[in-house]
């Protein structure tokens, strides 16, 4: 599995993936899933991907051959960041179309999914979320978070916090802690955590982690974060049940 | 969709659930979800239902039948909370090879699971989950939740504070916590809650809850958990972000 996550506001972008890629429990291994094809200075265009591995890598073989080929049409020929997505959409849809068939007549899944964040000359920054199909949704001000892959364990996190006013180091903070709980709670999201901070008309990645297994920042922020987490928790009021008048409501008699 | 949970510790049991049911995202209905099957004074007995409601209520309305017509076999004449999950999973069973060819063949899902939670004279409290197939698993110390439903967006919260020696209190509002984080990540899983807490060898429910759409209770709690949530980011340490020699670790040339 894997879990990878962007959030745009009005200062940037953060972006962030998880490495673990497993085929079933028995078969784990680390590969990066978030990628810097940016252009300094004239571009900005990160990608992360999620699904089936083969399926992807040959996706992103096929964008960085037509880049060094100087293809007529590659990611880097593209004028908005609308169009790379579509772009990128055109290639799963050329690797779908090649692979799907033989993977389908064996019941292994060929889904993919691909985040394409950053920002192009005469545009705001802007993050997309590229579909196996080859479509797109955009992130928005009213919506301004988009994850692929195992989402659900991270999502209430960001849901409780993080608007498109969200100052741009606590999105940072935020995406560290909504992967770090998805790790918690599945086994088949993991370390390293590949992060990238992009501040709106820079036109260059200035701001980057990766965070190893056991590196000490992750696990101060975890530690801190279960800390606060226990401290709310004394701070709620106590419940105040019910008198037994009230039993029927949920009573069997 | 649905979400229950259940949590086992040293001084007892809390069970709780939403009461949304869905077919579709058009035809949104309330249905109780919690059940007490006690017999005060001589046992506890809580039932969660998730899944096809056709099926759930099938299931009920049988265990219902057989403790009425003082059938020879039935959730009251179970000598241990093991053979109560049982005895649900044999009704399981019945309704699923009732009903399962006709839905299965409109491509209906059928699939149904329960939570078995309480005590039984001579017994610690204990908690099962009963799968559709009939089969169970039971809450042990070193995991002592259970879910059923929409089971990921309330996780993370319980795998950072619960353990078996938590406080009851403690966890019937971290139970409450982790449905309104279902709640508010996914439009399927909706109020009343209806929220249990069970004190051991007391073979009564003393502590219960239901919480009704707009409750001051829940909108405080939300409140002061989206309050401590922030407050926890403003205490994390800001991101030491890479020098940019080590930009090659997530850079494509």
């Amino acid at each position: 599995m894997t879990y990878c996550l962007g959030v745009i506001n009005r200062a940037g972008l953060v972006i962030a993936a998880d490495s673990r890629t497993n085929a079933g429990v028995d078969y784990i291994s680390a590969y990066r899933k978030l990628f810097d094809f940016s252009i300094p200075g004239e571009r900005a265009v990160l990608l992360c991907t999620s699904g089936n591995l083969a399926v992807t890598q040959s996706i992103l073989t096929l964008i960085e051959r037509e880049i060094q080929d100087q293809a007529e049409v590659n990611l880097h020929s593209q004028k908005t960041l609308y169009d790379t997505a579509c772009y990128v959409g055109d290639k799963i849809r050329q690797i779908q179309e090649r692979d799907r068939p033989w993977l389908e007549r064996d019941g292994i899944d060929f889904q993919c999914s691909f985040l394409v964040g950053g920002q192009l000359q005469g545009e705001d920054p802007k993050l997309y979320l590229v579909y196996a199909q080859g479509n797109c949704i955009q992130a928005t001000p009213e919506t301004p978070f988009l994850q692929i892959g195992e989402t659900k364990y991270g999502k209430p996190i960001l849901d409780r916090t993080i608007t498109f006013n969200t100052d741009l180091n606590a999105v940072a903070k935020c995406a560290l802690l909504s992967i770090d709980s998805t790790m918690k709670s599945n086994l088949s999201v993991g370390p390293p955590i590949n992060l990238i901070m992009y501040e709106r008309d820079s036109f260059q990645v200035c701001h980057r982690l990766q965070l190893r297994l056991g590196a000490p920042y992750l696990a101060k922020i975890r530690h801190l974060w279960e800390d606060s987490v226990r401290h709310a928790f004394d701070r709620m009021p106590d419940i105040d049940w019910q008198p037994d008048d009230n039993a029927e409501d949920i009573l069997i008699d």
